[in-house]
């Protein structure tokens, strides 16, 4: 099943992508899914990033070749940072290059949904706590985020988090190929069965720290081929089994 | 003007602390302060953390005598980082010793509670998006802050930002007092005007990466003095014009 945020005439709602028509939702989906019975055509909505997540918990050097193009050996433990919500865009929206950068790089990672509240999962038990998957971009000031040795900087600014464009609830995500494709020329192209750490893993690692709540997004990583972007650029992450994320930048 | 956040009867808002009294708000206090006409004896609501944060923007290392006595030197730049807002407690709340770490530090530290949607804001121009000011404790475990190298996993555990007890509307917070009290011995003991980059400078450098948000929450670093705690200490943050934030650890 595939979970969208739209907006309709100024009117924002969950709803499930059914062909070319969006089934509204009551509320969010993750408790239960209640159709309101309203249906639109999906031409006549405008595609939102499909989570409002509290926070996006991430992972640095989960891919070993891209840990290796980095120069960087790769932690025993997950290594985890965040981003703030207020990064988060949809399918479509831009990516705005800030001045303060003179490099800015995609990375394309599968984001997986938090369904319901997690803390202290247990090894095996992740899958319980997730709603979906869906594609992500974790742009990347990776001047600022060297300077700063801290990642936060480079990794914070507004539209620095495209998700989307929907997602997917059905997916059997250890073994799926994920790509990114930089005005039509493929850049990164792996697949999620060569992550260190795994999704259960690293649920498991993050609500042992900091409790995920529904709509939170678990970024994954990144395989290797990062690159710049320049503005006009267009990028698309790309995900066997969700679909395709594609921005630009501004 | 001291505002709180208060628990009634399982009835949760904010209000006006007036002496002995709580004058109940109309929803938050950022837009317009509306007085609801209810009013509540203190002795009757429990104290909450006073703010609900969608994010708090911390900095590293701001006062130079906290840089020297970590051994590290002072960026030229703020050093910016995250804490989620799962960490947030408030004034009385346990904080929780996780049993990933063998070392748990305080960190008194103001807070600058953000009144109004802040981006790109201009030098000289940062108390125009200025709510007030609360005492926070960024709390750390140190150890995995080291092992990790990123510091988020160390300071992003549940219960690990105690927020409150109130936020102070009309503090000039450019030269007040700043300690920290652990099981009533004094251990850290400085002053704001001691700050590296002051707080005006935060949110013009914080607010050209990332959209501060009413109710979030700016860190402005710790004075030296910082140190463990064990289980069952008492450990107070006191902010001259403020008040004390107190917490035991669990």
């Amino acid at each position: 099943m595939r979970i969208v945020r739209v907006n309709h005439q100024n009117d924002v709602f969950y709803g499930i992508l059914e062909g070319e028509t969006v089934a509204r939702l009551r509320g969010t989906p993750y408790a239960e899914l209640i159709k309101d019975g309203r249906v639109y055509p999906l031409s006549d909505v405008r595609l939102l990033a499909p989570v409002e997540p509290t926070k996006i918990v991430c992972v640095g050097k989960n891919y070993k070749a891209h840990a290796d193009e980095m120069h960087e050996g790769q932690p025993e433990e997950p290594l985890l940072f965040l981003k703030p919500n207020t990064c988060v865009v949809g399918n479509g929206d831009g990516i705005v290059y800030p001045s303060l950068s003179k490099r800015v790089d995609y990375e394309a990672e599968l984001g997986v949904v938090i369904g319901k509240m997690a803390h202290g999962v247990r090894p095996g038990h992740a899958k319980e706590y997730i709603f979906g998957y869906t594609c992500l971009n974790d742009v990347t000031a990776r001047d600022l985020q060297k300077s700063d040795g801290q990642w936060t900087r480079g990794k914070s600014f507004d539209t620095f988090c495209p998700i989307g464009p929907w997602v997917e609830t059905e997916l059997d995500a250890g073994n799926v190929r994920i790509r990114s494709v930089l005005n039509g020329e493929v850049r990164q192209n792996s697949t999620t069965a060569r992550m260190t750490h795994d999704i259960d893993k690293l649920i498991c690692y993050m609500s042992a720290c900091m409790t995920l709540l529904p709509g939170d997004v678990v970024a994954t990583g990144t395989p290797e081929g990062i690159g710049p972007m320049q503005r006009g650029d267009v990028i698309a992450v790309e995900i066997e089994g969700i679909g395709t994320l594609k921005n630009t930048i501004v």
